[in-house]
């Protein structure tokens, strides 16, 4: 049985029909636009208990529950989705759209330019967390016409895209729940994004972005993913699960035999060719690097000072991807600006990704904050 | 002018020519080996006063000085050899080896294969610090005939070399210094180490390792250096160094437009695939990864137990690769064992590299100890 209806999970597309393209923070412009989205229980009468989840880099809109032949338990927020849980779907209408620039079904890289009729691959233009912020927008107010929403909520460039909504829409909503994230990519954090790129970029099977319909496999992205996996985890914690464990008990003086977290990573970067177009992770890893919640402001604190939702901010205390050094900047942030701010750091070793896994430490939180 | 005269610099390059093949830690054989060395200073009548210098990953026998047509300063331990310096060459025989499985000049996968009279390529066997020392062993024994070192130095890879030297060989140096080094890999350096092979091997440049004498570039060689290069840096050093500045003033969006930091990592990159051997950098990352002073005994302090050298011990702040706990975990384990030690943490943000950038801190603390 999937869960079609224990969550009223419904499925859309959003095709963005105005008269003019949809205007990018470049100036370019891009159009018509499909917004590919799923949501999760119902939608009161006053239209005031929608919460919108902003998914990570290489997330989708599926956050919650099973549809008919997928495996169990696919949706990515599982945990905090559904009857009973902190998001519940007997109180709140929950919405996720696809980013713009990704691969699930929202316009990216990969979409039919209509001006050529063959997809945009390279000549797709740069876009920035602004215009995925610009894009859920129209969603919600042209599409589901609310007029507040109760939260919107993300994790990694999800909190991006969260802390972009506050600042952007500051009187749309009435809580804002930023996790694991940043208010712009630290220089190590950018340089790890550029060996993802590079990786596609100098693989022959890339074809310069133009693969769409060849058949070779674009390795440099499953090597991309690999880097990433490290950054995601932490020292610690690839210490305690891998150790120096091998795969096997041959002989070491082999190159067919592995340590337990090279396969590991070899079968993350297999998976992920399998479900990632590699020109949408070329798009998304530099809107991710071109972040700056203070562009266009003075400093950060004009940025914040914008802010009108009360905010939950959570970091984790082995993220060092986005390390703690630049939460603190943003929840001094804040406090210097006297806003409604709880934050809390969760100890883990699960490093950037705990966000997805500390589920027993962050639901009571993001749930006492949003059922007040 | 050259530094040949000044430094007493000799180059040579020494072959195994006993009538055995030399004996690989793996069982295999191997054979007749190649080392090539640089000795700096001279060797007194007793030849008591040779210090072997152990290079690291990408490092070669050219410690120190100017060779004719070479640039100023190439000598990759410049500071710390010559006149006056740490290893002062009007005291010291100063002797550095390129490694077993190098492209400098010694034995390596670039090697003419005897028996097919073409590259080894990727039939060279694994091999292992040990191997690397027991050749070096070789040299300073059956080469030079020295009765006993002044001391083995090193620092990252070197300092590996340097501890099984004092493991091995513990009657045969008075004093041993390790510098940012580690017993044995984490799993995250092991995962570090397994990206960059895994970039080469999927290169199809690489050809399954047999490139030699075709002209294709192997960019993968360039990216397992851009990804090393993060992991020899330090987060905090980086963003000092490259904050978030961009190469030009032009519009951001677009791809052609960098971060310094993608520039930075582009050049080391580029660089790097000029000088280095990609099978070379699979097989020598490959002994960092099985490196283990433990092996083949019950635990670390039966192995440090052998020690009978003094030894000074240096860490970094800022070396995440090799991390600090790693370090603490050796300096229990010699004043476990009642071993002299001196261990200096040095303060710095300059990461993994520092041994090759803090002269003005490290040089000092080598030198008073040395002397002694």
């Amino acid at each position: 049985m999937d869960d079609v209806k224990r969550l009223n999970i419904r499925q859309g597309s959003y095709t963005f029909a105005e008269k003019k393209d949809f205007r990018l923070e470049s100036g370019k412009k891009l159009g018509p636009i499909t917004l590919v989205y799923e949501t999760y229980g119902r939608l009161n009468a006053e239209k005031t208990n929608a919460i919108l989840v902003c998914h990570a880099l290489t997330g989708n809109a599926h956050v919650a529950g099973r549809l008919s032949g997928e495996k169990a338990s696919t949706g990515w927020w599982e945990p905090v989705i559904g009857p009973g849980k902190p998001f519940d779907t007997n109180k709140y209408f929950i919405i996720c759209s696809n980013i713009l620039g990704g691969c699930s079904g929202s316009t990216g890289p990969g979409s039919i330019d209509p001006r050529t009729g063959t997809p945009y691959a390279m000549n797709f233009p740069i876009i920035t967390i602004r215009d995925m912020v610009n894009a859920q927008h129209r969603l919600i107010i042209g599409h589901f016409g609310l007029p507040k929403l109760k939260a919107v909520v993300g994790g990694s460039i999800g909190g991006m895209q969260t802390l972009e909504w506050g600042v952007r829409y500051p009187r749309l909503m009435e809580h804002l729940i930023v996790i694991s994230t940043t208010h712009k990519l630290s220089s190590q954090a950018i340089a790890f994004n550029k060996i993802g790129r590079h990786a596609i970029t100098i693989d022959p099977s890339w074809k310069g972005g133009s693969y769409y319909g060849t058949s070779g496999q674009i390795k440099g992205l499953g090597l991309a993913r690999m880097v990433a996996h490290i950054t995601y985890l932490s020292e610690e914690g690839m210490q305690n699960k891998f150790g120096r464990e091998r795969v096997s008990r041959k002989s070491m003086f082999s190159f067919q035999e592995k340590f337990q977290v090279e396969n590991y990573l070899d079968h993350q970067g297999e998976k992920f060719m399998q479900r990632f177009d590699a020109n949408s992770y070329i798009y998304l890893s530099k809107a991710m690097d071109l972040f700056d919640l203070t562009r266009g402001f003075r400093n950060l604190d004009a940025a914040v000072k914008r802010i009108q939702a009360k905010t939950l901010f959570i970091y984790f205390s082995s993220d060092w991807l986005f390390p703690e050094y630049q939460s603190a900047d943003l929840i001094e942030s804040f406090q210097k600006n006297k806003k409604y701010i709880l934050s809390y750091k969760i100890e883990s070793k699960a490093g950037h990704d705990a966000f997805l896994i500390e589920h027993e430490k962050l639901n009571p939180i993001m749930q006492n904050f949003i059922d007040v």
